[in-house]
């Protein structure tokens, strides 16, 4: 595994592309893997249509160390997400034991019927193992490099505290923001010239809406991955920011 | 143009992907596009890397009708944005004497200096047409159906609402939502007959989270593009839930 792992995310709901939903799964991943450092490379967000989901996620698994899947994994009619990661692996998809069992004993402790449709949560591609749901038992499962992990936001964070701590940790990638009473446009030659010193070194530059129309402010994000060498630098741009 | 005509975004951001930022714009666009009745068919987050952004948006824009872009259009160097997609057209990235223009009078208004950092933001690819910011001045573009808009969300939104009511709108695919007090296991056979007899029909499913335990609910969205045809199936569908 390289000091740097990478990763995307896919997210499949068609609730999210017409806009009923705002996606918040690739956003709190994000924040989790920036914090044990792994790179997220790429989101994509898909529709419920097999080939558009098999299309993403053999595209990004050749591309990434890691793949993380968000939705379709229910028990409705529009969860295909399992049928799509085994077709994209061209492997069967097979009633799984433990899977199974695991819904078998959420059902029975809620005397709720385990019908033929909860049954299609235990499908599980052939050679993946499980991820588990501490929620509602219904599993995710990891195949490869792509981890298949529920929408709703409540199991979906609970599979990502389960997975993303048992991958090797990267290098983390450090960040320091400076914030600045300027408009990006007066701070601008200043950070090129931080750039061009610095190729190590990543900047973001953001404004902030002040909301007073008189002045402007800004965020400067500069992120690297020794402490020490961020700090010395991010101190040097700051006195050169000053100094506008 | 198609009666459904399509549509993809792409975020260009590091801010989104290292959890820095919760992303919105494409959120707001999702619902402006669906209401105009333009099918936006997927997401792409990708980072402020050039090759990164040409490669999303030369596999986009001849994958869908219409490209929206968001991010990375201001005056500081990790803006790379137009740079990107004036090579993805393979044209040269030139000052535009409109776009300077503005840029003059809105400084002027100001008495702020037009440096040559906020010239940047006049560079536009050879053959596009610019699109009004009405908030900042800076300008979007056109290039063929590519349209690239900044990641600030006022300037975004003013952008997109001066852009997608001149395009054609296309046949609005229209919602309906039966709320279930019932899980989705309990509903997942009745939604399959559904399915199977409204193949031009589109349904979700989305569990609701209940404050108390003891019980479940979920969200069926049906959708289509007949409003007789959709009314007629829902008012059957949500007698047949009834039943359960």
């Amino acid at each position: 595994m390289p000091d740097h792992p990478t990763a995307a995310i896919v997210v499949i709901g068609n609730e999210i592309l017409s806009g009923r939903t705002r996606e918040g799964n690739a956003h709190y991943l994000a924040k989790m893997l920036n914090a044990h450092g792994i790179c997220l490379c790429e989101i994509r967000v898909v529709a419920d249509q097999q080939a558009l989901i098999v299309a993403a996620v053999n595209a990004l698994r050749v591309a990434y160390d890691y793949v993380f899947t968000s939705g379709g994994i229910g028990p409705t009619p529009d969860d295909i997400t399992a049928d799509a990661v085994a077709a994209a692996f061209g492997v069967p998809l097979l009633l799984h034991a433990d899977a199974k069992a695991r819904l078998e004993q959420y059902y029975k402790d809620k005397t709720i019927d385990l019908n033929t449709a909860r049954l299609r949560m235990a499908r599980i591609p052939k050679g993946a193992s499980l991820i588990d749901n501490p929620i509602s038992a219904a599993v995710g499962f990891c195949l490869g490099n792509v981890y298949v992990m529920a929408g709703v936001p409540a199991v979906f964070e609970a599979m990502a505290m389960h997975i993303v701590p048992t991958l090797p940790q990267g290098t983390i990638l450090l960040s320091r923001t400076i914030r600045v009473e300027q408009g990006e446009g007066d701070i601008a030659e200043t950070l090129s010239r931080f750039v061009a010193q610095h190729p190590d070194l990543q900047i973001g530059c953001y404004p902030i809406h002040l909301q007073h129309a008189s002045g402007y402010a800004a965020c400067v994000v500069v992120r690297g991955y020794e402490a020490s060498a961020l700090d010395t630098a991010v101190a040097d741009l700051r006195a050169d920011l000053a100094k506008i």
